[in-house]
């Protein structure tokens, strides 16, 4: 790494440093080693314009090697390296929100504002649900690595470690542990330990599980002064170079006839196997091998659909991976989950059955998931299945308190289960599963003509790998 | 075209039409069918980044489709289509231009300035040689159509007709007819006939002539209501697909070892038959095939060298063709000239020789021009050579006067030639043919690290084929 860089570097892992001073983590020998000398200035960067969301972006001393940026947003005094901020679904001037007996209008569009951060392969998008900060979906003082997912949240002073996901939460000076899933409102001051999923609505639900750490580690492990491993790391390693060619080619065709109402991004990988019906979504990096796609399902970034059929309906939340799988209608798989079938032990998932974010189900022999059953936590067989679901219609039931083997549950079933539904009815809703020709217009229609425009940093002297300030407006 | 596209290039087409007026000029019916509709959005428009020279680019409310940019630039309420925006040879603060008696030091870094015009395949490039504007080389209310050069010249109010060019001259409310070359340091509302050669410089000297209407037909025809036409076009037209193939792949492989002194384009073709040799520069959009270029040769912008041998230090200027041809070293070609010789019918051309800009020779018999001669007009066989070319000594010779054939000169024969010997020599410099491993650095030295990023227009919509509102600065 040059010296501008390396300074911008140092800065940052300081910054994030001194916020997290409290939980006394150093983020240094975690990360240093993390981005690669000569990688930040090897790639180029994107953005993409439609017509369906306003123009603004402005990019200022930053590193934006293979990163991509949709949605108004600035970057000042970062690294990103192939990171996406989509940033698509941000809240518009003169939208009203609702925070309890509050309605707050916006005074201006919302933007993604990243400062002092460095997020390495990292997914942002949605919109911030901080009623403190409605125009601004802040990400400052922050490290966030590997497949990490920021959805809807702000942070700041934060450590984001591999796989792990925040998710409408607020979240400032914290540690998120390796394949960590947080969706709480917010949270400060806390070391999340790897594995940890937890999704709380203050005041109505808590749903509280952790990966058994011995278990976890054949997956992911994340240690100082080591690079990200396991079979997570490995997988996305042994699929690379399907990407790097249509990163290398400025236009390309479309493998299949694609249904009009559908949308395949051209940074995605597909074979000629795959098969897409109408309402589907596909995002840029994802990925797709004899896959058979049915009637508004959507494959979010950083998903995987390998030798898989999803009967239509089916969401799969970024970073998902479907293989050797049969998915029935309205199946819903959460973020960075790994549902890994093999040719001789497929993986079937019932209708409507909701797969939590981050489980890994991973089978030696076939598994059948009954319909409309929750899922949730490390999964190798009938036993694990067991332990780790429920039938919606007992989940329903829970009135108080629920504890099955590492899982625990306070609050209301029937509140849990409802906000699921309405979040998996809106997410279909605004990829554009219900298209029906004339309204219900989601992603999958609007995002068909988005044309790109690549931007790279200086290739020499001390700014090498740095980009130049760059505003883009309407 | 759609709406707002649509507007704009009126808007254009009025303002030089308004600045025509004495002339008697409407620009509308040569250009209105010039831009096919379509083309506009179809292409992306690129810049370069180098650590060599300031960043720094404004685009706003044109279009800019398949146009590259490298230097300092702002383009509003502009159409460029496949145009070349070059710019690296523009002056810097603090440089200092002597005038006359004058030295006027230069208050900020220069920068081109495009403004209300529309630019079809032109290649606006150098720095403008015009004392009251020194920080800025303007291009306003000014329509130039295919493969016209706009070379150090500051433009207002004019309309530049197909491989026209405008060098070193400040042009005000003019008609450059097709083909013409124009080297006059400041006209003022000329009407230019097709295929005049002027070359001007007050008090020293002028050297005139016109290309027989009737014999230049055949290469170059334009006309009111109807595309340009002609052997010109025809050979543009037919090596079109050449370049669609570089410039739809982000990266592509050099075909040859190439010397560590020389560069190549990545936006050049070139075969696998053709050598480059040390201190050698290939621009964008120059085409090579079966082609050897002794060391410290050029071939710039829009050139073609086929089948052809150059010894060395040769310039091959903006827009030159050679095919077929055998050039000594130190040969000039200049701009747009189109040497054609055939097989079985090669063009010879010794050591040292001029051939003066816009010259063309087409020959269906062997043709052999002896060592250290100026050419200049339409040549077609040995009679046409002799009518059309004198020996440098003899043109040095010249102290008052001489006419040839429709050719005359007026002032000091000296002047004349030591003036183009004089650019030669910078051209050769500013390239790096003299480069020897330490000094005298060129382009050919210093562009193998340009970095080209990407930018497309909206896609769809009211402002469909136009691009946002763009600032990259440092």
């Amino acid at each position: 790494m040059n010296n501008e860089l390396e300074k911008l570097y140092t800065r940052i892992i300081q910054r994030t440093t001194i916020n997290l001073r409290e939980l006394e983590f150093d983020v240094k020998p975690y990360v240093w080693d993390l981005i690669p000398p000569g990688q930040m200035e090897k790639f180029y960067a994107f953005y993409g314009i439609t017509d369906n969301h306003p123009i603004s972006f402005y990019f200022k001393h930053s590193g934006l090697a293979g990163s991509y940026f949709l949605g108004k947003s600035q970057v000042i005094n970062s690294l990103l390296y192939k990171s996406d901020i989509r940033g698509d679904e941000l809240k518009k001037k003169g939208d009203v929100l609702q925070f309890k007996n509050f309605e707050i209008e916006l005074s201006k569009d919302e933007e993604i504002y990243i400062e002092d951060s460095a997020l390495i392969k990292t997914m942002v998008h949605n919109y911030s649900h901080d009623p403190e900060s409605l125009e601004q979906f802040f990400i400052k003082n922050t490290v966030a690595t590997h497949y990490s997912n920021i959805h809807g949240a702000p942070c700041d002073g934060c450590f984001i470690e591999p796989f792990a996901t925040v998710d409408l939460t607020t979240v400032h000076d914290c540690v998120i542990g390796a394949f960590s899933y947080i969706q709480a409102g917010e949270i400060n001051h806390l070391k999340i330990m790897p594995g940890t999923i937890w999704v709380r609505s203050p005041d109505n639900f808590d749903f509280a599980y952790r990966h058994p750490r011995n278990r976890l580690k054949k997956y992911i492990d994340f240690t100082a002064e080591s690079q990200p491993q396991g079979i997570f790391i490995n997988f996305m390693e042994e699929r690379k170079e399907a990407f790097e060619r249509i990163f290398n080619a400025m236009n390309l065709e479309s493998p299949e006839p694609l249904p009009d109402t559908s949308s395949l991004d051209r940074y995605a990988v597909v074979d000629l196997q795959t098969q897409i019906g109408e309402n589907v979504l596909v995002a840029q990096r994802a990925f797709l091998k004899n896959a058979w796609l049915g009637k508004g399902a959507n494959v979010q970034e950083n998903c995987f659909v390998i030798n898989s059929r999803l009967e239509g309906l089916n969401i799969t939340a970024h970073g998902a991976k479907i293989i050797e799988a049969d998915l029935g209608r309205n199946v819903f798989v959460g973020f960075n989950s790994f549902l890994q079938g093999k040719a001789n032990s497929r993986l079937t998932v019932g209708k409507e059955c909701v797969i939590m974010p981050h489980t890994i189900i991973d089978i030696n022999e076939p598994l059948v998931i009954p319909e409309r059953y929750v899922v949730w936590g490390l999964i190798n067989d009938e036993k694990d299945l067991a332990n780790n679901s429920l039938p919606i219609d007992d989940f329903l039931a829970i009135e108080n308190k629920l504890e099955k083997g590492p899982m625990t549950f306070e609050g209301s079933g029937k509140s849990f289960i409802t906000a699921f539904q309405k979040r998996i009815h809106h997410i279909l809703e605004v990829n554009g599963a219900f298209f029906d020709g004339k309204d219900n217009r989601g992603h999958a229609q609007k995002n068909q003509d988005i044309s790109f425009n690549t931007i790279q940093p200086y290739p020499k002297g001390t700014l090498k790998g740095l980009y130049p300030t760059i505003s883009i407006q309407p």
